[in-house]
């Protein structure tokens, strides 16, 4: 390995920045949902800078966006590298373009210093990973993990879907398509932000990921009974307001005392019907919580529920819960997390094991071969915001150690 | 005073039946908001009910409806008896029908019976008491107390207000030249049902109400961070939701202790961004609270206000506080209260001092006139829902103890 393979700073920065002019938005951020105009756009430009360098582009039916880079040998695998051009309404500059820009500039790197790997390299731009429409469609699609249900969407998305579709050339059965064949897959490396104030709060350059969390989250319902907001005695209501903040508050007590390193959130709230003047005779609350533990997982939705169901007792509601979604943690591939380590040893930098709390496309691509996630500073861990930001250098860091690591796993392909 | 003296049970019934069908909604209840087609023909048909027995009729400038008992002296002045045929959206059959029907019924019984009084009787239906534009706008218009900026509503409501008052050929001038001249009126006497659950829970026929509590209405914004649900630690989380969750349950607890028998009601509630998967970085909510007493709901504002300060603080937010509504408590005429009573002693009633709760033309009228306001039971303490329910036994007995207290008042006019 050379000890002095870098990225190139200037490039990936004027890359960095020319995309993040697509789909900009008035206050900093961008906007760039799945499939819409400015989305589309980044990805064409994408493909251009990469053919421009002399790489080979293609996309699958699942709309995923490739730039390739060959190692000449006959069947080799490839190495994929990867994240997301898509984002959050008003979403910031980082969260995925910063994967995929880096991922671009490792295969130039290869490229431009003629290093020899055994693997292919393949930087990749994922579709809708957000999930405007359905969350990992295209490294779901890649790794098999569809089937035509899945597609089936709900009837008030369908029709805008289908545009959405139609507009990037693919059909249900392109997607379906798009799956790769698991022996041609040597490993699969993301560069991410950390969306998270961990790796500042430790003031280390790198989190080295070993599992992302799972996630269960519930609609709950309180009903009570409505009054006259002036007439009604306050000891004889049964406010569905009153259960739902006294539940607010015992979700954050049982997480703070019970459930260290996990969260718990309680999103939206809608009370019913919802006038000041009236005594709220339903509370419609969203809560999700998230561990890298199955068995956690099992016990703080029993905890969560129960105490639920003991809130609306107390407050004289009724209570009706509804499953909204149940994804299992996902764990990485503990060598690459040492060779991960090891790039970070080599560039000089502090790195430090983390659970990430957030999905990635690196959780559906754990599925079906070796992979890895690498994370760089959040300012004040804020994301899907305008206000997201990684300085610059951190950048730079996360991009030379997904260099560093895929040379380091595209050299031992024979060995795996 | 003719100890028999009653209205006619069964026109009263066979009316109260008639009115229930115009507006009537599938599931019971009526939709008449103010100004609507469903609510003009309510109106329409109340006044051709009264001329047909004979009573004279006419529409004010505000568009209230009247039907008048001359007593046959000259520069009689008017006892008013009165409520309003306008409810809420999905309202009950008995918030304010009954009253007008009541005050009806009253007129014709005094007319029927040859009963001499010294004043003018009046059965009045006023306009818009619900607040659909503008709350009390008939009974405020007839006080004289408004003003041509009272009528300059907040620009999204301006269209449809005037369109209203097209439709009812009113307009603002007309609106401002039904005040009545005070020295024309001897009194105001208004039926209503309670709207709460104090009369059936003291098992009481009757309530006489002393005084209409004050109300006091915000807007509380309490604004935290957002964040990102899975990656951002509960520990550092500034999540506005828990700071108003912690606020509600605070209004529960210190009206409980320190305020007994007044009501602090959080009836709106909106979480921002509100998505499942982000700390909520603002939570907006509607606050407001009653009492009989100023001085009381000075206290309550200063307790509950600095309350919130300090919850916001608690949990890492800034609080921003828009007051939104500050209505005084108003007292009803004494001597008028002592009329009632005997009225429902001579009829073998049970009645009580109350509180009302909810505002009512009677705190209006209170302004200009001695006034007086009946209450019956309210099943449950239901109102303002289609549920709303008052037994046709209290229902009559209301009537008759109008009857019986406007006809003593009626003859002893020339002592007051």
């Amino acid at each position: 390995m050379r000890e002095n393979l870098r990225i190139n700073e200037e490039r990936f920065r004027r890359d960095f920045d020319t995309l993040s002019k697509i789909g900009a938005s008035a206050d900093g951020g961008v906007d760039r949902p799945a499939f819409s105009r400015a989305h589309s756009k980044a990805r064409r430009w994408f493909l251009q800078r990469a053919a421009a360098d002399g790489l080979k582009t293609f996309v699958d039916g699942a709309g995923n966006h490739s730039a390739v880079y060959h190692c000449g040998r006959q069947k080799a695998r490839v190495l994929m590298l990867g994240s997301h051009l898509d984002t959050v309404p008003s979403g910031g500059l980082f969260d995925g373009a910063l994967g995929v820009l880096a991922s671009l500039e490792v295969l130039r790197a290869v490229k431009e210093k003629g290093i020899k790997l055994k693997t292919d390299l393949e930087a990749i731009d994922f579709s809708d990973e957000e999930g405007r429409f359905l969350g990992f469609l295209g490294s779901r699609a890649l790794a098999g993990d569809l089937k035509t249900e899945d597609l089936n969407l709900p009837p008030a998305m369908k029709p805008r879907f289908r545009k959405a579709l139609d507009s990037a050339g693919l059909t249900g059965q392109s997607i379906l398509s798009a799956a790769r064949k698991k022996a041609a897959l040597s490993g699969y490396l993301e560069l991410h932000i950390e969306q998270g104030p961990v790796l500042e709060a430790q003031n280390k350059d790198i989190g080295v990921v070993a599992e992302i969390t799972g996630i269960r989250s519930f609609f709950l319902r309180f009903t009570g009974t409505a009054g006259h907001a002036g007439t009604f005695p306050m000891g004889q209501r049964k406010d569905a307001g009153w259960a739902a903040a006294s539940f607010i508050l015992a979700v954050r007590r049982i997480l703070l005392n019970r459930y260290s390193g996990c969260t718990a959130t309680v999103g939206r709230l809608h009370l019913e019907p919802g006038a000041a003047n009236v005594i709220p005779r339903g509370a419609v609350l969203s809560l999700e919580f998230r561990s890298g533990e199955a068995a956690v997982l099992e016990r703080m939705e029993s905890a969560l529920l129960s105490e639920a169901e003991k809130t609306a007792k107390r407050y004289g509601c009724r209570l009706m819960i509804t499953p909204t979604e149940k994804t299992p943690p996902a764990f990485l591939d503990p060598s690459t997390q040492k060779e991960i380590d090891k790039a970070c040893r080599r560039l000089g930098l502090k790195s430090m094991p983390m659970t990430s709390g957030a999905g990635h496309d690196a959780q559906v691509l754990a599925r079906v071969c070796p992979a890895g996630l690498i994370f760089v500073p959040s300012a004040g861990g804020l994301s899907h915001s305008p206000a997201e930001n990684t300085e610059w250098k951190d950048c730079v860091n996360g991009a030379n150690v997904l260099l560093h690591t895929a040379v380091a796993l595209g050299k031992k392909e024979d060995i795996l």
